[in-house]
């Protein structure tokens, strides 16, 4: 239970006042005490909220105050021009890394002339095996950053950790937060201070609770665009490299103002299951799609085999495009 | 490792032969041979193809002879003038339980009149607590047979075990078997032996190969009818009933020529999620959905929590339709 | 919920009776109605027990009437003079798959001289491929209870489903229900009234309520006589068949009087980690182990992987049997 | 793939050598190139091996280089005069969160008069939700210092992220690192440039090969002091906190020198599956184990309901050490 008190509140002696009843609380942020003896259990929030100290109890069940439904309808902003979170259909375009300046300016036409909004590449991969190749680091965010720009796309890239933030925030648009990162609350608290908006995505064993608290952690610490991402998790079905869950679609559009991205790429591991589960994506009714991306599919140095080559990017995009736009022209009026 | 053995071949002498040869043999099926020692490791099929008795040799890997896209472009069949597998998208509606006459015909009603294919509803309820509501029996079924006749409505209704298979098919056009079932070696072999065609849901905890290898067990046993139908496996995630898997429509479409459906009722658990997973099923490319619809969802004995009522199933025949209908003009001719 | 009538009620107009209170019940059984309309919401039964009619009302949460701690301390039984479920460990030892008659006299043989209590072997083989080894049938029950008779070892092999239930219970002391029937409802209620003790194996993706709900089934039907089984459940991880779940032991000692069995085998799937499992197993405080052994494990029909041989047998043996005791003398009494 | 050149080789000419070849390199660490392009297909060694830059060739299979059981037999190590990997039991008791100098005193006192080797307890807290108590910071690092000196205990806490690592490795001998971290990839690496050892926890869908490779991160940036920790996957049961996986021991053990531990506390969940649990992992072979232990439990700030009180933990130490000794004694020698 936390506990927001009223402006000029002398916190010491109100944390000695609550010892005195028997109970244990902890300065959490500004003007925020955390009761931490008994918080699981019988303490009730009319205890507190007849103190006059007190200017808020916010029990519990209000885990996500501020990503929740109930806070605001809906979260819907502009980048480079585009919309994210409404009536448009955002589509990132790109290869799993950052190989080089021609690989990159070719995705960045691709994707434009596709009339995809946004160019993705990575510069730090997070490899599973320390023996694998890890990217080309800043040389690679200034190759994103120069294609994007020629093309007025949208950049992201992945942050593996908080000293590398301010670097990358300097080259791309977007901040990609990866699966295997989506519990590191210290990174989760720095990228509340930047003013690049998020691209978060769900942890591969993460409940639609977990992604939305590590999104309350980016929220909570100021920053509030953030894109939720739905990328598979892990099942015991090894034929697909992860299940794609696009119950977490319509399940998150529930509980949440945040837009809902899906990556059929890594929710998938295959090329050719990609198309099928972008448009399942978009008929779901996702507000963007994630896909790798890559001019020569075969000779990507990581993801190959789920990288999706022109001709194939061209299909999807003409296929999503039309699916979104029935969806908007039919089904949300009515819902 | 299965040998198929010439026509003519003396079996018990040339197990005895196998024998001599330090191997073990054991009669599967006719002309068919299954070599148990050894089966599973170093044992070669070039071995056997050299001896005259030896029609055939099957390794473990073409575990999927009779399923596989290798075997058969596309199953395409037709009921009551109606066909499954091939251009046309075929719908299933209907309550999870079969309460009454008056329920059974309002339902074939809205399901006819909204375009849909065929009328489901349960008789023999399987229950995980035996104190739960188990069906009406018997005389659920005739309600069904007589509420599909009047509107030409392909009917279908769960078999739960071997026994019960010749009273059902007296009564409903197809059989349909539940996700608790799919591992019942026994009932699955006993389904290869009548005419009917079989709805295999994949059970809850199947893999791709659990579900094909089920379906082979019918097919081998003389049935080649048979529809594989994704409902949702258990995954960490507990805020929906299941977790659609809809990577199977497309992974299921790579590795066989069965049709395949998609149950969102119980893939998702929520009346509110049905919709949206309908249309992203059809998108993902599937041949069929079948979902619970009910005239009075909130009054449903069984489900109810997941049953849509009337004008959401419009809603959804509308959204569905416009998808497929997209589908088969745009994107599989060029496939 | 359900309701257990007075004798001589008249049930028809009871049911009649509710109707025309809003409500719909149907017949469960004997003096036994289940309120099926809102049965999941808000029906209280304070609505009920006032009746005259009503003998005792059973709200949803006594789902595990029968099986729970609630309804008795322990499940102790005995069977050829061997205890089950109280301070004595049971082993059951034996081959996956009956091959010869030779083969299982050996096997009681080696079961009896190290201590164990009880024979297996599968005469009806379960196989996830319609094309693997099926089993020798009779032939083999008659196998198993010859050489299970010799040493006065009590026999168990598996029913496959209701028809084979007769023809097992003339060869063989206690039935066994695999993994995958552990949800077939018809066949749990037809072993309802068999006398034969049942070792109803976990489905690899039932949870701790789902097994008990099925043991339910069994006593409820009128066999007291069910050890439950765990066999490990399916998950991500791929480097072992299942993922041995030893928290079922305490977590189901703390919900159910029946005694709680462990199969390290199927748990690991790996010879070499049968041993360390099944120690794990009894010091957790499981009241049986059931083994995979094979006088020659390598050339085993089935599952040769995790069958161990004579000598591992013999080493598990002292081990467990130690640990058992240790616990006997030393934890129990004080827990 | 990974080229180890020969020291003095010119690495972009032989870069550039490699790209006439047809091949993409990219420098990863000291003398080391990967074979980005083509890496995961069919490139053969033996293509290299011939080179005369080349000192070795490291192939994908090899990807546990330093953690496998090939490298090494076994990694024993001493701190504070008590021995990890070897022939000793070690146990680590503490609270889960550090509360106050008393708390954390009383606790140093319950660890060492039983027997125990070390003390934990968190400083930085990595709650799920940001308004939850996140923990004392580096003053509860000091009072753990000071009562883990008093009665010469190894002390242990969580580090959270790079920054953090410094300041926790000045007060405590062991740095842990929790399951939401083991992919972190960026700390991994900064872990292995200190002298502390490591307990590292695997993640809650890390397959043992991800927890042998996130090890591999630490040992080859420098660092061997390496733990393994199993501490419970997600799986579809939803009674337990997590599933503690026990495979985990004899599996991880056969494919590493690396020591084992588990943690039953946050693998149960529950405070009355602790002692059961901690039994079964001694059992299995674990060389230690980890448990959430506090003089007042159901006061604990964090974690009460799997944490133990004295007598508990008194009782769990006498039935380890137990099942240990006779482990020693009778079973390692002879396997």
């Amino acid at each position: 239970m936390i506990l927001e008190l009223q402006p000029g509140t002398d916190e010491l002696a109100f944390i000695r006042r609550l010892e005195r009843m028997g109970l244990h609380a902890v300065r959490q942020g500004e003007r925020r005490l955390s009761i931490v003896r008994g918080i699981d259990k019988s303490v009730k929030p009319d205890l507190f909220i007849e103190l006059p100290e007190v200017a808020a109890v916010l029990p519990l069940k209000e885990k996500f105050k501020l990503v929740s439904k109930a806070a605001q309808e809906k979260t819907i902003f502009e980048i480079k021009g585009k919309t994210i979170g409404g009536s448009e259909l955002f589509v990132i375009g790109g290869p799993c890394s950052i190989e080089s300046k021609e690989q990159m300016e070719l995705c960045a036409q691709i994707a434009y002339e596709n009339g995809a909004q946004s160019l993705r590449g990575g510069a730090f991969k997070p490899r599973t095996s320390p023996y694998e190749f890890q990217g080309l680091g800043e040389e690679g965010l200034k190759i994103l950053h120069d294609a994007g720009s020629r093309y007025n796309l949208v950049t992201i890239s992945e942050v593996m950790d908080s000293p590398q933030i301010e670097l990358v925030a300097n080259y791309v648009d977007i901040l990609q937060i990866g699966a295997r990162n989506m519990h590191n609350f210290s990174l989760l608290k720095e990228l509340g201070r930047v003013k690049n908006p998020i691209l978060l995505k769900r942890g591969f064993a993460a409940t639609y609770q977990d992604l939305l608290l590590a999104a309350e952690y980016i929220l909570s610490a100021g920053n509030p665009h953030v894109i939720l991402c739905e990328r598979g998790i892990r099942t015991f079905e090894t034929h697909t490299r992860n299940t794609l869950d696009l119950n977490a679609v319509p399940a998150l559009q529930e509980l949440t103002h945040l837009p809902i991205f899906v990556d059929p790429s890594h929710g998938t591991g295959h090329r050719s299951m990609v198309l099928p589960m972008a448009r399942a994506a978009v008929a779901a009714g996702a507000h963007g799609i994630t896909v790798e991306m890559h001019p020569d599919p075969d000779n990507a140095f990581t993801d190959s085999a789920q990288t999706i080559g022109v001709e194939a990017f061209s299909k999807m995009m003409k296929e999503i495009k039309f699916i979104h736009h029935f969806l908007q022209e039919n089904c949300y009026a009515q819902t």
